[in-house]
């Protein structure tokens, strides 16, 4: 069956500020020394397993450009730019109608655009050995993440682990983030592992569980559908889309739909959900400093830097992030991190909407 | 008796950097709401007492511009420029003979560039009472300041507190900058003032000291002396100066001549020493931060903040200095101030002397 590759790239980037902006948001940062973006490397990855031609993105309209010109060789047709935010449901019913008009059915690989994964070689035999078994009937796999620590950021499934099939497991259960008592206690029971979002399943499997637990969204996408491969794709994508129900595929689907299966994989993945992220997915100093730029460090430690066009000197400092642009300037203590919306909310407030 | 005041603006202004460069010290920065430079403020005060055309600045080579350039109305003439830096004993000696010829005798003011003075009304009385002891005979006189809490980044000078000549005090000795044991010792003793290094005499008792205790600056001065006000005088002084001995008139003369006094005073005096007098001298917010430009500020705390042409956000942060220029950024504990040495080394070490 042919393979395809849904890349969902609509996400806003309110956590990489200021560095990400409303108008350039994480997907199409470089966060690793490479310098390649975080779209630019999840399409490099699929490659290796889903012809170009076969690789959509699923974007909004403020960021076709960038998408088109980080991703030169996808096929034009294959971005689409969603006309508003509607979460996950909606982008892969979409994602899901096009394919199947295109190739009657299809397996579908379902992935975040800005994730990073460090083990490749692994990332792609496990998702060999989830479209195989997406293949033989109407399964709907999600990837799971064997935990390695006790993360409070990570919504988690709880997979009957005693259910194998060559290594595919059912799910008993998907939780939300969980407080770091009960994080500790998922990761030692070994029964839980985290949600990374990603998922293999026919598109006519998806279809069909959109169908009967989502039917307003299904109706709703019929019109699209009919009118995908013609001149008036667009058009109708316009006038029907902002009416579809807003709603994340795991609660639409994932959480109510039978035939849920995981595969507890190790590849060494990282969602990059914050700056403390960079830390992870570079190496650090002997001072568990992570420095990019002009940085003069005088008794400083654990601190991640990014200069921008000036010297930073950094004097007694510990745990801190610093990220400078030609605008905006950050200074954030890394126990911090996550309240970086109160600082967005503040530059609202103060309408310096520029700076967003 | 002719009153003159020589202003001694020669210092590097490193404790201030990156605001403060070797090309642009501390006292030509304006380090209060008010815009007015240190060295302005200086000059502003005197003028209540002294006459404009009595006023000398002693400075180097190097910041002639900026003198004149900040102090536009004082005669040209009265603004010399050192050949090279040779610590307070030289500049002292040099200004005593310039005015000596010019005046046969008057009493000088003697004052530092770069402090700050709040309660100037006090500070002009405590002067005026200083000349008048000084015309009085070959007395050296000292403004000692009360201290308010234990510093230990003065000089102190121990004062016989039981022999008030109408508030003139004779002086025990001169010590060190102490510890914090010892400088709490000092406080609660109410024996010991701080050394502001404001000094007060006839031009004639300093120099007759000079010959007695520094025989070989006094005897260095002569050919500079008898070349004032003639059209050799910028050659010999070229020629003469760098070989006159480096010492601070602290040592060379204060802590070895008899007939040392000093004025307890309390103006509300600060050396504004390094980034911390900043909220000592500024009013702080109710959340002890000090912000000079535009700054977003979330959960943050007895921050000095000194933004350039960027926000700055700052989150969750508590008791940073943080100091933007265009080329360079600060960011540094406020326990770590006194180590901005260290990064002025790293600077000369990277060979990065433009930001010096």
């Amino acid at each position: 069956m042919k393979l395809t590759a849904v890349i969902m790239a609509g996400g806003k980037g309110e956590r990489f500020w200021p560095k990400s902006r409303a108008n350039y948001p994480k997907q199409f940062l470089s966060l690793t020394a490479d310098g390649e973006t975080m779209i630019q490397k999840t399409v490099r990855r699929l490659k290796n397993l889903v012809a170009k031609q076969d690789i959509y993105i699923i974007t909004n309209q403020e960021y076709l450009y960038l998408v088109k010109n980080q991703l030169p060789d996808l096929p034009k047709e294959n971005i689409i730019a969603e006309p508003c935010p509607k979460n996950t449901a909606p982008c892969i019913g979409l994602a899901s109608c096009m394919i199947q008009k295109k190739y009657q059915d299809a397996v579908m690989l379902v992935l975040p655009s800005d994730h990073l994964i460090h083990a490749e070689e692994i990332y792609l035999n496990t998702l060999k050995q989830a479209v195989a078994f997406a293949e033989k009937g109407e399964n709907l796999i999600t990837l799971g993440i064997m935990p390695t620590y006790p993360e409070t950021g990570y919504g988690y499934i709880k997979y009957l682990h005693d259910s194998s099939q060559d290594g595919i497991y059912g799910v008993e259960c998907f939780v939300e983030k969980p407080d770091l008592e009960t994080a500790k206690n998922y990761l030692n029971s070994k029964k839980y592992l985290w949600n990374s979002g990603m998922f293999i399943w026919k598109a006519s499997s998806i279809l069909n569980n959109i169908k009967k637990y989502m039917p307003d969204l299904y109706t709703g996408l019929q019109p699209i559908a009919n009118a995908y491969g013609t001149e008036n794709f667009e058009k109708i994508l316009i006038e029907n889309f902002p009416d579809l129900p807003a709603e994340s595929i795991d609660f639409g689907i994932m959480e109510k739909a039978e035939n849920i299966y995981t595969i507890p994989s190790s590849f060494g993945w990282d969602d990059v959900g914050n700056w403390l992220a960079l830390e992870r997915i570079n190496a650090t100093d002997n001072q568990g400093n992570l420095f990019d730029g002009d940085i003069i460090s005088v008794d400083t430690r654990n601190c991640t830097v990014c200069a921008d066009n000036k010297t930073i000197a950094l004097l007694g400092l510990d745990n801190l992030v610093i990220v400078d642009t030609p605008d905006a300037l950050l200074i954030c203590d890394k126990n911090s991190t996550q309240d970086i919306k109160k600082v967005l909310a503040e530059i609202r407030k103060q309408e310096k909407f520029n700076l967003l």
